[in-house]
């Protein structure tokens, strides 16, 4: 049997087993055909077969209606923070950006070479505590899109309610991708690493609208235009062919659990097991984050000082629950639920927190 | 025993097999960690061994001197396409393109959405035959990089010879990337995807010289600026954990083969024996290709007509010896020959070609 730890790595971060399994039969020859996938063309059979089925699943599991395409591209959700700025906004048109962390920061700052941008919220001054009410949000004139980062992973905050916009919204759902459904009408596009929910690292899966492509800016190179991957069915270049391949047996896993409404109800139901063992401490153990802004992915905890995190830690990997220190920019604790963390990891770790405030760890 | 087919595929093609054996045993339970190195912290230890490593390795490998950094970067060659001219161009400055094929041109078009761009050679009106000598490029006033495609991967032309310029030059390697030395004093920077000779797609390997880094461009998002690659070690962001891993091993193979000196021999000898094939043929099969120019890594050839090509094809493939088509923009056949090719699949080649011209297939 093999042997697993519990893996709260903030990602790259756990897959499936029953996908790493399947791999490691195939990673020397693919299907009998005497060769690695990854030895192949991308313009091949074998190839086109993964690529068009990981495109379909993802298409189907996220509910994408018919109105929006999804590319694969390399260079993760970080690329992205360039591309949709360059892509979407015209002369005179501006991109409002939501800040409910270091994600969105990072989004903002980069945009900010590719047209005018500015904050419609930011949560800065608070610590970064919540994300924003539909309300606080502040539009100006001649807007093209709000750009919002779904869950801060370094944060773990998250928007619990889908901000209500009279523009179109952009999201960066890297670390909450796949875990929720998505009201499209709202969206022009929705992006994402594949990094933490869906796969190995190595691209971001990007749904666009199609219809905005039809006025796709021609004065880029090609591989940072939408409307070239999307021509070219993201074959374009070579494409990323593990990273596309692993994802769609990922997919496939999900789909197996039984897609979406499953996926998100666990998501909640463990993320409340963790959340139940801080509130339940007596202040031992504290969320710094607001109660209606907590993510359902990255669960950020702190206990009463720093050396009693350090002895939590070491204790925890002493016990096989591994990758639960905070983000080195914040420090702290931080336990990662993706979406193929069983729920007997979840209470492992729930045990083991109460173990060691009990002083049994 | 595994089976293996000759793969002359040009693109993503043969890795060594012992390479994708280790990956098997390693791909479910990295080193007894209990987890995959593909669910894992690209800032844990494991990672960052493997990435010192295949970084260590390559500029050993390459001969790269010290004034030369490595940097992973996500998108292939086609994203630095773009990021070239954006990083090194600045106001004023132009840069002069040697057109040599379908690979040039993209890099040449691509470049003229940020900067000042030329053509100093242009090989279409002979219909891309061969590459230009040193004194048939044209350098204008004010050029601040001379950029070669060094060898053609579609169109099987190489430059033999490194040209002479009095402005650094920058290569795209992609397809001949460590088969042959590089004259570093000459270069700025030396660039190629990964997926031809050293590993499975998902990233580009940049050899950049550091002093150009000091100059560099602030107006650009974080993902498209050499130097923040460079300050981060290539961890600015999440990077392609498997594909560096696995270029990392087929590096250490490559090293174990006797380094570039041999890889180098074996390449020219292996291109040589389809060659001469060829050329003893009394013209049954034809290179397009100048003499001089003849690609190592891509030999293309025609037969008498596209019907004998297509039951060429058809007789190799039962023969299993595969990808042997063409690129679907010029037809006829491509043997490519990368650094993970056997000898002794380049001779069943030669003695299936020798075999069909006279009847036997």
């Amino acid at each position: 049997m093999t042997r697993r730890v519990h893996n709260f790595c903030a990602g790259p971060c756990i897959l499936p087993l029953e996908v790493l399994e399947e791999v490691q039969a195939e990673i020397v020859d693919y299907q009998g055909a005497g060769m690695s996938l990854i030895e192949m063309s991308h313009r091949g059979g074998h190839y086109d077969e993964v690529h068009a089925r990981a495109k379909a699943l993802a298409l189907e599991v996220f509910g994408a209606p018919e109105d929006f395409d999804l590319l694969f591209v390399q260079g993760g959700a970080t690329l992205q923070f360039a591309m949709v700025p360059m892509n979407l906004l015209a002369p005179g048109q501006k991109g409002a950006y939501a800040l409910t962390g270091s994600w969105a920061r990072g989004a903002f700052q980069d945009a900010a070479h590719y047209g005018e941008v500015y904050a419609a919220w930011d949560g800065a001054e608070e610590g970064y505590r919540r994300a924003p009410a539909s309300h606080e949000i502040r539009l100006e004139e001649g807007t093209r899109y709000l750009h919002i980062t779904s869950n801060e992973t370094i944060g773990g905050i998250r928007f619990a309610e889908w901000p209500e916009s009279p523009v179109p919204l952009v999201a960066d759902m890297s670390s909450d991708f796949m875990s929720r459904p998505i009201p499209w009408p709202r969206f022009d596009l929705v992006y994402g690493g594949v990094q933490k929910n869906l796969g190995p690292a190595g691209m971001a899966m990007v749904f666009v609208r199609r219809a905005i492509l039809e006025e796709a800016r021609e004065d880029l190179a090609r591989y940072l235009r939408f409307d070239v991957h999307q021509r070219s069915n993201s074959l374009f270049n070579t494409p990323p062919v593990f990273t596309v391949y692993v994802t769609g047996k990922v997919l496939r896993w999900m789909k197996d659990q039984g897609g979406l409404e499953v996926i998100e109800r666990e998501a909640r139901e463990k993320a409340a097991l963790v959340y139940e063992v801080i509130d339940t401490s007596d202040g031992y153990y504290r969320c710094p984050v607001e109660e209606a802004s907590r993510s359902h992915m990255n669960v950020v905890f702190r206990l009463p000082d720093e050396a009693l995190e350090k002895r939590f830690l070491a204790a925890a990997d002493a016990a096989e629950l591994v990758n639960l220190k905070g983000h080195r920019s914040v420090g702290g604790c931080r336990a990662s639920l993706y979406n193929a963390m069983p729920r007997a990891s979840v209470e492992a770790l729930c045990e083991f927190m109460r173990d060691f405030r009990s002083g049994r760890r």
